[in-house]
């Protein structure tokens, strides 16, 4: 067995993989003078965010304030970008203490966020810099229009404790142009009213390799490309073995001879489909699908299912940053060698 | 606000109305003298195990040996059917500690975890109660057909220190008549053979009110009626004011008049679909749609939004069980009385 040592269902992180992956990446993003600012909400791994930052990363993208508490106090992280509208009393009193310990950013798309921060840090010695976020055509977060951008643009600069510091927007994937001319005329726009925009952060693993095309953008964020997954590779963004994270999983039933059973279900694998059919890919055998999950179960078929009880086998799963999320710990591996169990220190937290 | 104090995302447990829906099974099964033992999956919480046992259940059943040892040490619970396949090394030598500690019964549908559970059992001074699990028609895990039933029983009955106690299936819903007649014709064969068929253990929270029409079970296992959730209110099993557990968060942005951001994503609610549109229901705003989820970001539609950034909405989950296990803590109440933050204690191991 591969890595009999190994308890299933387990969440294997092979750390050649991921590392390439990062480096790769960063490369690819040097040779098109786009600063890296990754997201960790994908791996929770205060060492992996260390192995972006050393690859040339200028900081990380969090989404949780309890992610950022997490990656500088073991990660040794300075600068966070904290991708996320952060409002009411617990999360903005943590906000305030976090600014105190690293080069701090974050987003808002309203004023009453932006009211909110400004209470909180009205009396700052250093304003907490903010980007507005911008709707390019995601419809998820973000201002609807440049003019909208532009307006709480200048109630960001107003405010004393609060410094404007450019745009930031969650792109829908493949269309790159509508996202360079939104940006292009919020940026101009607000240019025009005398504010500089000195970041313009864009991001996604899905549109990874042509990140240089919005050219507006300063900074890319990116989360899964450390891992890859499923979803990128039938993206086309990546091969099967640059999927750093898999799932080891033991067969322990084989009812018939086009079914399989294994110990990993939705409470491991997760239901996450990302428009795909199926819940993963079994490594060595494409001819499986992985047919249904319940909570502690994966129900696998194939013409010839062709395993036996107690084999183990390895699943990409569709969705890498939702599987890291599940156990309250990963196995890191290089290769066919386990190096160690370590914790996913920034997950189960509420905030 | 609803409650002010407690960060969102949280997740609820009202325990005024998951008591209610612990009460009302038992007495429904009562009436029709059939056993409870509920499948603590759902809420991993050793409290609600007790409460459980209070209000008449004979022992708990549980998926995973972790659940089975938190449910032992704070649960105080003496009597755990653990309704899976147990295999290798690890879980083996988990098992035999366990069955030292407590009435334990576990499952088999194949002759390698009868294998493994004889040798590792062959000197126990108890032996290990053994159930074959059935495939009446859910086509997960389970023996497919009677006369395999029989010849596992076979195989038990034989091995040293293991002892066949009778049946176990996870019934496909809605076809109690074929599962009666399956497991009927099972035990008729098994008990021809010399065996008495001691326990014949169905289950399943979507068929819950009509328990007693596999007349030939002898207890009833059951997870999710103690939380209920959208997919058993769509199922005509429950209504909305018995849904125990609700996810707590505030609106975090509102860019259209049509659609408003939370953050509740799916790292809270999770992809679980269970068959619906939409992932929950968001109380009180039947209206809304829970159109769509990224990892901490819920969009909810409607034709007239009408909702403000810092609002608190709670919404009910398509399935409970699997939301119960994203956070290492839930938030108890008793309607809008805020008792307690307690952790998950069986949540977030490998098995």
């Amino acid at each position: 067995m591969m890595f009999a040592k190994i308890d299933t269902p387990a969440v294997l992180v092979d750390l050649d993989i991921a590392e390439a992956n990062i480096d790769r990446f960063q490369a690819h993003c040097d040779a098109h003078d786009l600063a890296v600012r990754p997201h960790i909400k994908t791996h929770k791994l205060p060492m992996l965010a260390q192995r972006q930052i050393t690859a040339g990363a200028i900081g990380v993208t969090c989404q949780k304030i309890s992610e950022a508490e997490a990656m500088i106090a073991q990660g040794g992280i300075d600068d966070v970008l904290l991708t996320y509208n952060v409002l009411g009393p617990q999360k903005l009193a943590r906000l305030q203490a976090l600014a105190k310990r690293v080069r701090l950013t974050v987003v808002a798309d309203n004023s009453t966020v932006v009211q909110g921060l400004a209470a909180t840090f009205v009396d700052a010695t250093d304003p907490l810099r903010v980007l507005v976020e911008c709707d390019t055509g995601a419809a998820r977060c973000g201002v609807v229009s440049p003019e909208a951008a532009l307006s709480l643009a200048k109630r960001i600069a107003e405010a004393p404790g609060l410094s404007f510091a450019g745009l930031m927007t969650y792109p829908p994937d493949g269309r790159d142009a509508e996202v360079q001319d939104w940006l292009s005329r919020a940026k101009a726009l607000i240019e025009d009213a005398g504010q500089p925009v000195a970041v313009v952060s864009n991001g996604g693993s899905p549109g990874m390799w042509r990140a240089e095309a919005v050219s507006v953008a300063t900074e890319y964020r990116i989360g899964t490309y450390a891992y890859m997954d499923r979803s990128l590779v039938a993206r086309g963004v990546a091969r099967w073995s640059d999927c750093a994270l898999t799932v080891l999983a033991t067969v322990i039933s084989v009812p018939t001879q086009t079914r399989a059973v294994i110990d990993a279900g939705s409470k491991v694998l997760t239901s996450d489909l990302l428009g795909l059919a199926g819940h993963g890919h079994v490594l060595g055998r494409p001819d499986i699908t992985v047919a249904g999950l319940s909570e502690e179960h994966g129900v696998l078929t194939a013409s010839e299912i062709g395993l036996t009880v107690g084999t183990q086998v390895r699943i990409v799963p569709n969705h890498a940053c939702v599987v890291a999320n599940m156990l309250d710990h990963v196995e890191l591996i290089r290769g066919d060698a386990h190096v160690e169990r370590t914790p996913v220190v920034a997950r189960g937290q509420v905030w």
